[in-house]
């Protein structure tokens, strides 16, 4: 398979430097083809601008959407974010590796995704009305294609666990996953997450490489986390809301994962697609 | 009062921009200094990386959090960042004014964060030992201080309401209000959000900067949102979870704030600041 990693860490000789280049020779060596977009290293442009786009006019109020939507329509993109975004549509998995900073993704990979996610490309996708608002939330230019974070924070996982301080980590990383790589199409791989990465050793190391490798060996098939789709039955439009009777009982983020009723509707008989749903 | 406005929008002509020049206004006549940070139009430096260290040893890898400490400790951060955290000292309201894009700040603003909150400024304050976690989540360097964001979203109030595809708008702020404002010790007052942005006019604009500007007016007597504190009860130490009875009931990131259990205990006489929690 073809695979995209999305790196950001401003230092190689780090524990993220040597996930990176790990995975990239665990791919390689099982045969696939492997594509690297080291942010840092190209120091990529991490802001959204007016500059992004050379061709507009100048004298007019510079429009994020709008000058992204006619860059993309008319071909006048610039070539860095034109060069991504042909790496996305190569890719069949595509990794996103970063360490955790202030509960987010480091500015210089939020601004990836704000300049390579143009709109018609990653947004303003399909019909949009009243009856139909738009190809997202498991419909997109990334369909059929998969995606997955991995993660590191100095954090324990207790902190970030169901009750923890920090959120747990699901819901803190819902506004990426659910928002930035469900929204576009991509099905989304549960998370890796090496917690306490202050606390790295080697016998530490070799056991997370090791859970690391696997993910990667099984990511083709393993089960991406069951996020419910926008235009498949379980929300009203144009309003969006999930629809009365669907996650009783649930609250915050977790409303958006098919779960138990899916289960129920399993037993009785209706199958396979809501197994797989209920499956992470 | 002392209000810093921190602002990220890349086209002074756009309705965020409006709304900057109705804030600063309506603060400078109702008598407050104003400092603001127009992060575009001050060309911010929006990633973090070692050039940010240049008195570091670089024969040594680089390491954001170490290297930030040292420079805070040493007097050796540059110019750029000493100048927004004198900003930050002298501000009695911090207002954070930014367009969601993909459900985050922008990038820019982010590597405000990640740049001005040295370690030992904003993170790494206080005792960290088993018995205490530092000064975080209610304490720190900016307890007594106030912050606010202003947020435009596209998306409808619908999308972002409980059962809203995109998430409620509380959770999807979380990681910015939680993680980044109540950690280093600010009170957080209820974010002022213009949903369906791409459709203001003239009457619509009128009335969203008439509540805007009360908002303003009442930043310094409204209730803030009642995050639980850290070090005052409700978190096992270290495990930094929820003790159990707190919240029952809810899930997610909701458990983080006081509640219903502090109505109760007010009811039985505990009152002041359980009052004050409940508000929100």
């Amino acid at each position: 398979m073809n695979v995209l990693l999305v790196y950001a860490h401003p230092e190689p000789r780090s524990l993220n430097g040597s996930m990176r280049d790990f995975m990239v020779d665990r791919l390689r060596s099982s045969g696939h083809a492997v594509q690297l977009s080291d942010l840092y290293a190209m120091h990529w442009k991490a802001s959204l601008d007016a500059e992004d786009f050379p061709q507009r006019d100048a004298t007019q109020r510079f429009d994020p959407s709008m000058d992204s939507r006619h860059a993309f329509v008319e071909g006048t993109q610039i070539a860095d974010v034109v060069a991504e975004q042909d790496k996305l549509r190569w890719a069949d998995l595509v990794l996103f590796q970063f360490p955790m900073w202030w509960f987010s993704m480091p500015a210089m990979l939020k601004g990836w995704f704000e300049r390579v996610y143009a709109y018609g490309f990653a947004y303003g996708v399909g019909e949009h009305s009243e009856a139909r608002w738009g190809e997202r939330y498991g419909e997109g230019s990334f369909k059929g294609k998969r995606a997955m974070l991995v993660v590191t924070t100095g954090g324990w996982a207790e902190h970030y666990s169901e009750r923890g301080i920090n959120g747990a980590i699901d819901d803190v990383l819902f506004p990426i996953q659910h928002g930035m790589l469900f929204y576009p199409g991509f099905e989304v791989l549960p998370p890796f997450v090496v917690f306490k990465s202050g606390a790295m050793h080697a016998q530490r190391y070799e056991e997370t490489v090791a859970a690391l490798g696997k993910r990667l060996d099984e990511a083709m098939v393993a089960q991406p986390i069951a996020y419910r789709r926008q235009n498949h039955g379980d929300y009203l439009i144009p309003a969006l809301t999930l629809k009365p009777g669907l996650s009783e009982g649930r609250s915050g983020f977790a409303l958006h994962r098919g779960g138990e009723e899916q289960c129920d509707l399993a037993a009785e008989g209706r199958g396979e697609s809501a197994l797989r749903q209920a499956s992470y």
